[in-house]
């Protein structure tokens, strides 16, 4: 590729007022700033390499407390400070599971217990596979043919959706419940085929749950090229599993989601930008969500840098617990809905560091269509796709709240690769990326802030 | 991220007619067979890893055509054959670069050549280098001060352009010209700051060229961290280049590019769908070009497998040496002018195999705006940015006879990061983001097909 007679055109018809200009002058200047001065890109690296995956009660997570707020003055916030939130402590610890078929031998396969999960005790527990592909499936399948079985949920995660967080919402219920459907039909633990978009032995995990007067069973996942070969095997025989493993919930604990804001110039009215600081443990929770808490920072930093005078007061959260409770946002809701705190509008970046596509809006019509006209100003960035209509987890209390929410809307096609895993490391994120995120974010803030 | 109430909603003012509704199920047909049953994933893992870069002229490259035209066939092309042309052969052999301050040591930098730069012909050659920074600090420099001294363009890739073609644009005449200007006033070899947007030290080469009646000198490109290195080590004393290299331009020879096709069932006239099959001899040529290739197969195989009944004839074409002469798109484009064979649209797939954001129209403004009003088609897509005015290069013959030519916009942020290196390998290639803009590369097709 070597055509360097590149020319790209805006004609949107965009009437150019002098407001629309001046605007334009100071996306510019944020994007410049941000392409140039970031800092997200090294952050995320620090954050990622010397501290590593962070799962809420970890010492890893605690750490990870202390960063943050050191970060957040470096990057010139007014205030910092912790918020107190009790968090449920999971701990992994040791687990292996092997299959076997009837004249074979027991082959060890690459798993990883399901978020939440209780284990076996340190003990084996085997039985034989029986496979469904669907709840159809499961539905059909008789007590007395589960009793004292492994339920294999091998329902695959569709490449259909263009957006791949369809294919995700799509697969998500057999990872949340395959426990307790396995365990109301008398199974002794569940293997779940990964939410997994790529074609490799990986496993994801993720949040399961499980349901009040069924007893608590195991469940873990496999990745999709040892799910197929498990299918395989079970087209012309009997297949038995067994599974060892020690993780577990230990219980609550006290810990803090972290915040730093630079106050208002004209009143004390709130705009909160954040992401998640906990992870799962696996990998570096680079993607998940790293990415958002380095892009949120920025945000702040970019203000103070460019001297942008905010009118509103801009709040950072690096939220704790979302992976495995969300009790740092439900605190966080809590807190708002007891000081009544006005709060004008919230965005969360916990989609991944990917190329920004825009905004996804949960909000008044008035107040999308409003963000919609802005359009020809987000057009050169690469960032104006607004008919989403869902924000993030953490700051769907405030949404309950009637306060308009929204989530960046990063590219989607990598995310269900590496998400929950071993694979979500530092590497996989683009610096341009990674950076571009946090230019639309800080560009959104700055329009609402100026006019809201 | 688990947010699994994922809603998106598509309202962008639709009249949904008959004629609409059945082309959007079309669009989803083509975009369901190629992201679960494509084949050019797996296609360019083969063409990378199997026989790699392949240079025009090398071996590879011979082995790359015969590799395409079995691929086309089994693609269930009607017809497959080569077109011969005449290509530069140019050899890059061992090279090495070596700096030294005055009173330090030599020290090896990674390096490469500039494609169709002479070398020194095995010999050591040496000088002291001269720092430009800009085509303004070179034009100030008199002959006497270069006069057997290295030039040294250090001219930065710039972060400022959200579109990276851009910033590749606004640095190319550095790589382009910089052996020719050095040359011109005395200088003994060039070296250049690479074209590339990491901050690492891997050199990207591509194509110089001389000037006539100027010595054909050297021209090599360092990384970006050895760039600054350099520079540093320039602030406060001399620094002397040592040059060894044995590339250079070895005469022409006679090789193809290939072509297949689906004769139309209406007519005889063509649409071209292309890439290049060459790529610069290191690395894979992955993304540049080995996706554009996969992905015009898998056009022209979906046609097929989907039983679309083009009314026109849909040519894939491969075109050779792209790189570093333009000879098989020159000599298709003469072919044509020859023949006066009825073209009706040409889209080139060569600025990496990431996910599609629209398509560049270079074509009346009358079809530019038909192309745009199937805006809501693509929408669900994610192509929809049809601002560009641009195509490909190896199409620019085409486009010179008023042929309407195009070409597919994949996201940029990470292409010149790895463009023409060593690190332009398979691996960097997500499965989804080549499927995808092969998707709607047949869709576009698909939709001209019908209504041109």
């Amino acid at each position: 590729m070597k055509n360097i007679m590149y020319t790209s055109v805006l004609l949107l018809g965009i009437a150019v007022s002098g407001q629309a200009k001046e605007d334009s002058i100071q996306f510019s200047k944020i994007s410049t700033e941000i392409l140039n001065r970031g800092k997200a890109y090294t952050e995320l690296k620090d954050l990622t390499q010397n501290i590593g995956h962070r799962l809420s009660g970890s010492e890893a997570y605690e750490k990870s407390v202390q960063w943050a707020a050191q970060k957040l003055k470096e990057a010139g916030a007014d205030k910092v400070w912790l918020q107190e939130v009790m968090i449920p402590v999971w701990e992994r610890g040791k687990e292996s599971l092997q299959i076997k078929t009837s004249n074979g031998q027991w082959k060890t396969v690459k798993m990883l217990s399901l978020g939440n999960s209780e284990g076996t005790g340190g003990k084996d527990i085997s039985g034989d596979i029986i496979m469904v592909k669907s709840m159809e499936e499961y539905t059909r399948l008789s007590p007395e043919k589960v009793k004292g079985k492994i339920l294999f949920f091998n329902y695959p995660f569709s490449q259909d959706f263009i957006e791949t967080f369809k294919g995700y919402g799509d697969a998500a219920k057999y990872r949340v419940s395959a426990a307790a459907l396995t365990a109301e039909k008398g199974g002794k633990f569940a293997i779940i085929r990964s939410l997994s978009s790529a074609f490799d032995e990986v496993p994801h995990t993720g949040a399961m749950r499980y349901k009040d007067g069924i007893p608590k069973i195991p469940a873990v996942a496999i990745g999709n090229t040892t799910a197929d070969e498990l299918e395989n095997l079970l087209k012309n025989q009997t297949v038995t599993a067994k599974l060892n493993s020690n993780c577990g919930m230990k219980g609550e604990k006290l810990s803090h989601s972290v915040i730093g804001e630079l106050t208002g110039k004209k009143d004390r009215s709130v705009i909160v930008v954040g992401g998640h600081l906990d992870s799962w443990d696996v990998g570096e929770g680079a993607h998940d969500d790293g990415a958002g808490i380095v892009q949120s920072i920025e945000v702040l930093r970019t203000f103070k840098n460019l001297n942008l005078q905010n009118n509103h007061t801009i709040r950072v959260i690096c939220f704790a617990n979302e992976e495995n409770g969300l009790k740092g946002g439900l605190q966080y809701g809590k807190a708002v809905k007891e000081s009544g705190e006005k709060h004008l509008f919230a965005i969360e970046s916990d989609a991944g560091g990917f190329t920004p596509r825009g905004f996804a809006l949960e909000m008044s019509k008035e107040k999308r269509d409003q963000i919609k006209s802005w359009t020809p100003l987000f057009f050169p960035y690469g960032a104006y796709n607004f008919e989403g209509q869902y924000s993030g987890a953490d700051i769907s209390p405030l949404h309950e709240m009637d306060i308009p929410t929204a989530e960046l809307v990063p590219d989607s096609q990598r995310y269900f690769d590496i998400h929950h895993t071993e694979e979500d490391t530092f590497d996989k994120v683009n610096r341009r990326e990674l950076l571009l995120g946090a230019t639309v974010m800080t560009q959104l803030i700055y329009m609402i802030d100026k006019n809201w």
